[in-house]
């Protein structure tokens, strides 16, 4: 077989890929008939009760359409506009949502820099001098993304002492679990290890970067913070009328660990593109690999002329940092073929 | 075959329905490999060029999610937060967004009585005595249903009297497309002949109503009213990532007239469901029957012996009407069936 | 003494006047020296302590700078977004704020029809049909105006029922009291009598139009209500940097019933002039005169005339009335002028 | 004269101070009589009139209540949701609105680490990376404070520097003028020299901090900009009823310098009082005194017991700096007993 002269799968993100074909077949499977719109059907029914399976039966679950709008939603469910939601400044809600946060929420976000994506409660405590003084937006919840964005992971330790901080200072703690998956696979943790456990108030869980066509999931821990949310989510223009297909996809994600499958394969996918371009002369790997996310720097010339070949997305201009995204569908071909392309440009 | 204790299929929505299988099966071909997510993909172009097709290669045409955020989204695009958006009492965006078009675009929403959902220019004059009046919102949109909430369609010379209205006095058009594609099919027009040439401005284009399993578009026929529409639409948190999968249902959609069809069939099922319940002695049809719904007044407590046995709303309590949709699937054969379950629920 | 062609003083508006001496006198003795800003300060304890005899211990207080102010963030600090807040069309909040309550609250409002601007439980009823429904905003609010924009004064009684109507359904009762001084002189009631006593949850208390310069309070009977108020209002940007300018004229307002006597004279004035003015034929009193404001229904042509030669409202264009205030420096002087001057351009 | 054992005056803010007696005296002549309300009256016609000999014939200008309001409601006019603002972490819109910017413009405030309160070129820079990136926020103004919130004063070439960087790349320059006659005092420059004639876009024009009683004007120098301002005014609930006692306020301070003399004042008796501060052992300045403000660093437990005696703020707990600000009545004597205090305090 001759080499390709591009990988047939992109590396630029994990929602490039398509859909999982368990999935895809969940959809066709419920194609035909009618059943009652906006989520009061079997197959919603269904679908809560595979998420209660993994987290409790009091935890209270809602589908939306999107990522944006699951931390969105979830995030003005549990605010007031005067609040503040204190984040790292690599956070997708800080950085890739085009201010959606405080369009919908009205909340200030104060983002704290960091090196590999995760924030620390010694980076936290100084917003507490804020508190009382009304001068100053109010700490009202501490939003961390698992994965991180810089494909690190949160251990449960590291966790619990957010989340016991957040508890102990009236503070909420919200996880941004679009690769949730991910980091729990990469942990080798069930979903409510790394959650419910560790004391997540409020979860958004991905789907779409997993093998999912659309659909996320807004998950609550404490009930009565879910009391209004069915108002917040219509109102927020997140309520799918046709829910079921979105429900049904969640199913086949929580049936036989098919989430969990997923999730490694592109973790393993990572960890082999970042020990291979690890090797190539003039790339650095700049993050740990703990997901499916690889981060590396590289000359500035050659990301433009590698850009002219294949699509991926420079993470920092200013550092010449780019990212390179696994998914659940991304093969050792694609790899062998990718590397052997930067090697080609590179050289 | 004997006779079904009810119909295989809903009366309350057309979003109860399925997907139509082309609609699938687009969706299906589209399963695998990678492309550029977000909607910069060769999927979206094509989809994007049958709607130049139909409208015209200077339209902006921009994908969401849902129905709600395509209202919402456009008329954002289109306002300032002190302006007024002039609709009727049983508009969508008035009675069923749950306060999402105040709440997203901060404007304050005028709506006038109706008898039939529609609206005319004498009603929204006096409006006008407000323009440049500080203490009062401005008006700037005419928003208005096709085919309305009502069941009922504007003909083309009541929407050229709108838009001229609109253009004159500095407002713009809005329209709420939802159920386009049926006003079209009722009035047997192109799509183009009811919106683009009657001058409408900017166009909710309805899929999940008339066989999609999600998606709508926003529809801009002056270009220069949608140059930051992309970020009005990421920062409502209605940016498909894997937009493929929308675009390939609205490319199925509006190849080989497949909109018109299932809207056609829609519409006749609904004149066939309101010619039948006509004939029953204490229903009364309440509505001209021009698109797909059915409005009838039923004594209250028939009503509630209705609804213990099938699925569908009550319209208007005080008034005992109630609202039957039917779908691009409905046959005559659940029509029949239905209309026998009214007829002996009723003796 | 020669008969002026014109009053001295305006009709046009109770906010067309000036500043009462007493209350000038207490800000003039207060202009030097320092206090901590932002109510801190002696000034606005002893103005709060005022507040308290008249209204009970246990009632929290805040001033603002205006009455747009104080109802929008009395109405947020009650509300989420999805609720609605029910009131008259004629509502201050409904009419004339530039839908300031849609932006800062995200609410919708629901506005009810009323003949002399008083709203009524058989009115709001209708609403509830939406609790539960998560398509719909769900009622949290009514609003009442007191005295009316119509000039009109809702009894103890009247009050009673709509409290009772709403507490009993999860509702709370807010008061615009732009006017709170006037409706109270025209009942001759106490303050707490029509608002704490009958079960307002929130009460904007005027001063303005009673004789303050600038100055607005809202009140929480209900102290829990109350809990985060100082940060909707500095977020809300009305928190006085030099706060005591507004207290001491709140302290001039309540101190030896002055409130009371502006408004009663301002409530005897307006009595006089309907009485002049329902002389003149040509001229027809529209609304009962229960405060200090004449509403009159007048030819067109005249109107236009009279408006060359003096400033006052159309209230209605469509109904042809318009509206005319008396404050508390109305003299009868000025009464008598102006009925000539409308004598005279009526003949 | 016995030494006091504490300054008459405070030195905790500029608005702690009461109201310069030639304003007073403004308000006081205009205290009886009618004009028309909202600012269509004689007295805010001269107060522009006034503000337009400074600023050229073509400004537009709008008066507010306080200075919050004039921020906010200034950005408000040139921003859209999805734009980005940029600003010093120091600014006072950034951390002492309790995130009103967020909440009335939806922007993200993009905010610049700075060590003398002054934001430049080089650091805002980066941000134009996300320009046309739909993901991301779109810078759209560049905002700073003038003087700035450490008490240090930007030049008129740092200003042309910021104001061509910005109109180059499609930015606004806005600036918060709280302490702007500081500014212009310490330059010994026109207000126009550093405010329209460098290219400031919008501007608020403090009064509070300058000796008036309440009230900041929004300044357009670019008409355009201003267009429909007058509504988002009465949105924002700051179109004060009774106008014209804002309006004398202005013309007094604009009348015969009166606005430089009380800012020259006050920065005299910051640099007496840095002077004086400074020589103390445990004290050391920390900024350059430009202005008005005086920041120290001094151990913590003496901040502790020196806040037992006076009120001041401190201005950063984790570095232990506190903040002290003159006023235009602070008199030398003040000063020195002041320093006495602290003197007596640390020893």
């Amino acid at each position: 077989m001759p080499p390709r002269t591009k990988p047939r799968r992109s590396f630029a993100s994990d929602n490039n890929a398509g859909v999982h074909t368990k999935v895809m077949e969940a959809i066709a499977a419920t194609t035909e008939g009618h059943v009652v719109a906006y989520g009061d059907d079997p197959y919603t029914e269904a679908a809560v009760a595979l998420f209660r399976e993994q987290f409790g039966k009091e935890v209270e679950v809602f589908f939306v359409f999107g990522g944006t709008g699951a931390n969105v939603l979830g995030l003005k469910a549990v605010t007031e506009p005067y609040h503040a939601i204190i984040c790292a400044d690599t956070a997708h809600i800080n950085l890739d949502e085009c201010g959606a946060p405080e369009k919908f929420t009205g909340c200030k976000l104060l983002s704290l820099p960091t090196r590999d994506g995760k924030i620390t409660v010694d980076q936290i405590s100084p917003f507490l001098d804020a508190v009382g003084f009304e001068h100053h937006v109010q700490p009202r919840v501490i939003s961390i993304s698992q994965s991180t964005e810089m494909g690190t992971v949160y251990n449960p330790g590291e966790l619990k002492k957010l989340s016991s901080f957040a508890h102990k200072n009236e503070l909420l703690l919200h996880m941004d679990g679009a690769r949730i998956a991910n980091a729990a696979a990469s942990l080798k943790a069930n979903l409510s290890t790394i959650t419910k456990d560790v004391g997540v108030d409020v979860l958004s869980f991905g789907g779409a970067k997993n093998g999912m066509m659309y659909g996320e999931a807004v998950i609550f821990f404490d009930r009565s913070l879910a009391k209004d949310f069915k108002y917040t989510r219509k109102q927020g223009a997140h309520l799918p009328s046709k829910m079921r297909f979105i429900s049904v996809q969640f199913s086949a994600l929580l049936s036989n660990d098919l989430w969990r499958e997923n999730a490694a394969h592109a973790n393993n996918m990572a960890k082999l593109l970042a020990q291979e371009l690890g090797r190539i002369p003039l790339v650095e790997i700049t993050q740990k690999v703990e997901s499916n996310g690889v981060f590396a720097r590289l000359p500035k010339k050659y990301i433009a002329l590698l850009q002219k070949q294949v699509f991926f997305y420079v993470w920092n201009e200013q550092t010449s940092e780019v990212r390179f995204m696994t998914s659940f569908d991304t093969t050792p071909r694609d790899i062998s073929d990718f590397v052997a392309l930067v090697k080609k440009t590179l050289s």
